[in-house]
């Protein structure tokens, strides 16, 4: 697949690898990591350390530093490893809130970066909208419609997540006022309020979005965000419908009716709503749903649920959007989670970013925009993530990594319900899909004081919802490290109180 | 400063340089451009060609293409020479809609992506929220601290334009609410309400911005945007006050009197605005303003008109807002164009991104929002992109390039003087500030066509507002570009009929 000398020479030109250590190996996994990688965890400061220290103080006089962990040393980072500035190397199972595909360093990337045929995608950053190079059409092929999710031939690259999102909202409301104008060109009222902000150029449209959901933070996505306060004190939105999402009991298996009760009457709130805003004329034009809630606290719903809810959807006129900006990219063990539902009638939208590497959204035909500048900025996406992510997918072919990740995701879970069946006082509702998987802690104060021992034992883990840890593994992610990581957990949870 | 066998050597991993062409070399101007340079435009078909043509077919079938001038072969662009797929090579003074700053495959670029220690900054890309790199503050330091406005000594990156502004616009409401709230902690119903969008935890807060002014297309900045219906129609919106923004009589320097009186009524319309929007219970809690607007067709205004509005939004405790996206990077002789206003009271917010390569804003202490996770996304720009930035910063200041930004935009101004002058039926209004300029023409179908004849003479420009022609050439424009531009406009509006 790649060269050892290739991952040798680069070794070289940075600091070399740190001596291997194996204090935290476990006995019991057969280990398959590639060569690249180190093989556990290394601890030297607790963390962060005091070089971390004295850059948090540097960045403070910049920055609100409040959100940040400590400060890594990329150079030294490897597949599943991430290392700080003080020499601490920690099995990391969050990856840069899950926007990390196979691993820090993985070769194939490096050989990206070194092949000469390469460097103008870097150095020139086209306007993509009016200005494309040669290879574009050729490089969506190749990347993004390899993987295009069934019924979507349609692909258009953002930045990020956010504009991910907001562009998607843009094309359903687009669609939407086509449809009720009878595609005829807008009238001169139209033209002439839009430039004001009112309507019916600026027509009183809305997106309806579940509570627990996350899709952004600039305000169009914030207001269909209803997952954490913080995100959104202060910040002025628009009226729009917001569905319970349902709360379901977990081990999902052994809860299906009480499930099916409780996504039953999620579904009826959601028609409810529809009726309601189009009474008050504020017509829902799309609505958008994350398979799995992610910052809300990995909620869960059936195959059944989101089908009903894709039907309730064109019943009403409704774009259907899916937002597979964390669960997309192979973690769920499919390349994107919604294949899970076995949809018949397909989304009109799943937008993406993350282990995309690129942001952007496919769309079914009819969503496209009728007149160019519609959707539109400066840069559209950077064709230099394409060239990445065109890699990231040769790797995960090549390497089988969707059944890797079945198969660690399956260990990582049975793990999960067995501490919670020896903690029971501690953690419940173990959690997940593939290696995207939860579990929750009694209190957050005890899930923050478990992530806190995890970390200066070298495992690090993200947080989401109230009091859920959420593992957000690379999908390199091997059997071998699942039992790194449960080792870790058992000894920090014999130890506490 | 750059050895010509770096050069060289990318070329020969490339294509080789294309051979030079003499066909519209001025003259009159002294050659000073760099050896990585060509030294005219070379046309082989009319534009789009016919590998263009074949593309935008390819193409067609994933994306709305409409907006597609022709498809570029970047690798074989230099300097300011945009080689397009049918090897054709223009002159550009559009720079992929501004956003070049130091022209096509810089040799001090290419040497970023060939230095091995920084690879992992290309391939790792981080949280920058949560992990930043070890370099982080330093490479802020070094590269977008070093060029602060005056009174800013803190800055957050973003990946775009939009989302830079949208995070301005949120750090001005979370400042104006803790303002009003006296920095107290928010109420239980605060907290409630913002979790599904209503008052008072999502306050009915406002910004005020102008007509014909372009902040960005996500649906915050969109709310500020009002230079064309096609970037707003059939999208939401917000009632926000919109002022006019003074429309001036060009040369600034003849109609001195006019226009004060011009930018006076504005003023007025301002504030009276703010009192409004106050009684409408939507105060105005920030005002965004370009220092020329771009978009909305190259429309200035004097250095007065921004102290005093300035001096307004201070008096009505309004945060006061540059949107410095386009204006930004040195195109108009100053790093920053609203440096040349003089201010004594700094700007609260100043964002930027296009030739600054990343996006983000600086801002005063005061508008640092009070806890981490309130401005925040996964990526919060690209470290990568910094690497680069540094870089133009060294050849800006090695090159004088600011100094080279003036003498070219004298010459340009003075060009466009000279061709309104022997043209007056055809080009009015030429106006202009360092580089940055723009002249009307009399109708947009005489405007497009002036743009497309010149394209097939190897002269690629912009277009802005109704009928205006603006050229955004890179910083390495030089008086001998300047030449060559305007004998291809003369060649052209000699032949207009």
């Amino acid at each position: 697949m790649y060269s050892l000398a290739t991952v040798q020479k680069y070794c070289k030109s940075t600091k070399g690898l740190t001596e291997f250590s194996s204090r935290y190996v476990s006995k019991t996994a057969t280990k398959t990591v590639s060569e690249f990688e180190y093989d556990a965890p290394s601890m030297k400061t607790a963390v962060p350390g005091p070089k971390s220290q004295e850059l948090l103080r540097q960045l403070g006089e910049i920055q609100n530093v409040g959100a940040i962990h400590f400060f890594c040393n990329y150079e030294e980072s490897r597949g599943n490893y991430l290392v700080d500035v003080d020499g601490n190397r920690m099995l990391d199972v969050y990856t840069q809130i899950s926007s990390i595909p196979i691993g820090y360093n993985h070769p194939a990337l490096i050989k990206v970066m070194t092949n000469p045929n390469n460097v103008s995608a870097f150095v020139n950053r086209p306007a993509l909208g009016i200005l494309p190079p040669e290879n574009f059409p050729e490089k969506l092929f190749e990347s993004l419609l390899s993987i295009a999710p069934s019924g979507m031939n349609r692909v258009q690259t953002m930045a990020c997540g956010s504009c991910s999102n907001e562009n998607a909202f843009k094309s359903m409301f687009i669609w939407y006022r086509n449809k009720e104008r009878g595609y005829a060109s807008p009238s001169e009222q139209e033209v002439g309020t839009c430039m004001i902000n009112q309507s019916p150029g600026c027509p009183d449209l809305s997106i309806l979005s579940f509570m627990g959901a996350f899709h952004g933070r600039t305000m169009g996505c914030l207001a269909t965000t209803h997952s954490k306060a913080i995100h959104k004190l202060d910040i002025p939105s628009f009226d729009w419908p917001i569905a319970p999402f349902p709360k379901l009991q977990y081990p999902l298996e052994e809860f299906v009716r009480e499930n099916a009760q409780e996504e039953a009457r999620c579904l009826e709130e959601v028609e409810d709503l529809i009726v309601k805003w189009r009474q008050k004329r504020k017509p829902v034009a799309g609505i958008v749903i994350e398979p799995i809630q992610a910052e809300g606290g990995d909620n869960h719903a059936s195959p059944d649920f989101f089908i009903k809810l894709r039907n309730i959807a064109r019943k009403h006129g409704c774009a259907f959007h899916v937002d597979e900006v964390q669960t997309g990219g192979g973690t769920t063990g499919k390349f994107w989670a919604h294949e899970h539902w076995g949809l018949d009638d397909p989304a009109d939208i799943v937008s993406f970013s993350k282990k995309l590497l690129t942001g952007g959204y496919y769309h079914r035909d009819e969503l496209q925009p009728d007149k160019p500048y519609r959707i539109f900025n400066t840069w559209m996406g950077d064709p230099s993530k394409n060239l990445f992510l065109s890699e990231v997918l040769n790797v995960i072919r090549r390497e089988n990594l969707l059944e890797e990740v079945t198969r660690s995701g399956k260990a990582l879970l049975q793990g999960l319900y067995s501490l919670q069946t020896q903690y029971p006082h501690i953690l419940s509702r173990a959690r997940g899909q593939g290696t995207f998987c939860a579990i929750d802690a009694c209190s957050d104060a005890t899930r923050d004081s478990i992530m806190l021992k995890a970390r200066n034992k070298g495992l690090f883990m993200g947080s989401c919802g109230e009091k859920t840890i959420r593992f957000r593994p690379a999908l390199v992610f091997k059997e071998y490290h699942v039992h790194q990581l449960l080792n870790i957990l058992n000894d920090i949870l014999a130890e506490h109180k």
